[in-house]
């Protein structure tokens, strides 16, 4: 398969109209089309050619439509896409939520299931809308892509191509789920602790006083809290089964360290049993256990230091391990998985079963 | 009492070298002592008369002596000052130490209780040594005071006025207790929930593909976990009980939240019964129950902006809604409290018994 030539984007908020003036610039054709026209003069000033309906956009025969829409748009425009696309088989679908499970159990139950590859970049600001496109939001931006055992590899391999020629950017490729617990792991579980934080603050009878002692510490614990609340809870319930999981684990190692405390300052454990340095050496390896993720900071730390100072040889000198991997044809899903759990991140395709990695985030 | 006009300091690192420039700099002087003598030549020039000994410190009469050596050090340097202070009643003692129970508990031991007062200045960043001491960490500096119902009003009222007149910085008054539930609330149990957080990451199998997601939510949310561990823990068990309640609290609130997210998926709760929508009322209410907090910022906020917007004319305009208070002699302790508890914080004494404060952290 490929790289796309002709890309269809629906939406064209930050993200879609980011992704539509990025591929514009490096040279993809792109043909978008918005709920409201008010983009479209600019875009098409931009290079963007802008259709008035999604039946003009299927029409136009792009090889992967990028659905940017919001999620709570995804089931209506899935519907209306369903028989325009029953016309044009070979065009393949994706989309950039941050939730991917949920998408695809849309995609499927739109009986649109055989042509989707789902994706999910990671990219975005503060800002939204169509006045907040920037393609620079996807300068060397990572992007998840998912798939499932019945994935066309074509239709993967035009999506993995539109990623890493067309926006050239990264990618590693998992399953829905592998994506979805990762996501809640590092942004929907801590959303919840970050409320938690500012809710324990508020019951507080002194929290007047805390909020007068709350320096940097406190600020960036509870920044994320600070946001829309309804859009967080929205997203902790969209994962909610997995965001369940790990505050089960959070409570569980909180009340542990909360009872190593009780035992060093008693020397006496819940069951009255005395303690002794059992306490202390356990609270040790619980301010030890997370020393790989020190390290691995450590070295992207002294990676970014030696770029920055390297600035003019930096093409030369490849900032992370690069190297050569083959995957099976038959086996293509569960070995990208296996490379993405090594911490590799695929920069480009050699050719159609040989890509090249980078080893980007290794613990 | 008036403000003091020779300030002894003992401990020449980030915290006690740049109070000794500050206050030197603003037109208090200060006699100052160190462990180690390297940063002498350099902070003779600075105007710092330095002493070779704790002796000479005392010697030389100061009217305040601020104790900045690091907390480890303190019961010895307690036990070396004692016998030198006997001789010296009109010595006041105070400190910087960020956890204040113990302090005292060390000072009352070693038989100095009576003279002293506890101080803590929200004031630091992350470097240390006399080499990175700068008068502008204490720009715009709020500290607590701590008292107990025994502690001399003049004491109090001379470090008091050394941290208004002589710093320039803003105050808040509270008991030991009040000040290290407070310093738990907004630092110490932070810390701890960030470096479970690394932890859960780091116990993942996928842990690499999470690091590969992870963006500024995680980034800010465990920045702190990445800071020196065994400082962190010392820090943690030095306010073992407080963070013990804060983690249980915590803990609480995380499960409390896993449990409706199950509800909410399953329509049935941990019992069996029908939850109808009072999961769902449960968790708006969960995201709500911080908008007080999400409130406070968004006002500090608007006065930063204001703040900044009128620089020239911002003397006169305060940035805070500010007013005068009396309190009595007899019960400053308490009366002081209530006044930090409306979030109010000292900025000037216009006399013994009646000080200016700016109502700077209501939520």
């Amino acid at each position: 398969m490929a790289t796309p030539r002709l890309v269809g984007v629906v939406g064209m908020g930050l993200i879609g109209g980011s992704l539509a003036r990025r591929l514009v610039g490096r040279g993809t054709a792109v043909v978008a089309w918005n709920h409201r026209p008010h983009p479209y003069e600019q875009a098409e000033r931009d290079g963007i050619r802008c259709v008035a309906t999604l039946a003009d956009l299927v029409e136009a025969a792009p090889d992967v439509i990028v659905l940017c829409n919001p999620l709570k748009a995804m089931p209506a425009i899935l519907a209306e896409l369903r028989p325009l696309l029953d016309a044009a088989p070979g065009i393949t679908l994706t989309d950039v939520g941050s939730v991917k499970g949920m998408v695809r159990d849309q995609v499927e139950a739109a009986g649109l299931g055989e042509r989707y590859v789902g994706a999910h970049p990671m990219a975005g600001n503060e800002l939204s809308g169509w006045t907040a496109a920037d393609p620079h939001l996807y300068d060397d931006a990572l992007w998840a892509i998912t798939v499932t055992d019945h994935t066309d590899f074509d239709r993967f391999s035009a999506v993995a191509r539109l990623i890493v020629d067309g926006v050239g950017d990264r990618l590693i490729v998992l399953d829905d789920d592998t994506h979805d617990k990762a996501a809640a792991m590092i942004s929907h579980m801590p959303h919840v602790v970050a409320t938690a934080l500012i809710n324990e603050l508020t019951d507080d009878a002194n929290r007047n006083i805390a909020a007068a002692l709350a320096a940097g510490s406190w600020r960036d614990m509870t920044r994320v809290a600070l946001t829309d609340p309804d859009r967080t809870r929205a997203m902790v319930e969209e994962d909610a089964e997995n965001v369940e999981t790990l505050l089960r684990h959070m409570a569980d190692r909180l009340t542990t360290v909360a009872d190593l405390l009780h035992d060093e300052r008693t020397g006496v454990n819940g069951d009255g049993e005395a303690v002794d340095v059992a306490a202390w050496t356990a609270m040790r390896a619980f301010f030890a256990e997370g020393q790989p993720f020190r390290d691995y900071k450590a070295r992207q730390k002294a990676i970014a230091g030696r770029t920055a100072s390297t600035e003019t040889d930096s093409a030369d000198m490849p900032r992370y391990e690069e190297r050569e991997i083959g995957f099976s044809p038959d086996r293509w899903q569960s070995d990208l998985l296996a490379s993405a759990r090594r911490g590799e991140h695929i920069v480009a395709f050699e050719d159609a079963y040989k890509v090249r990695v980078q080893r980007r985030s290794a613990l």
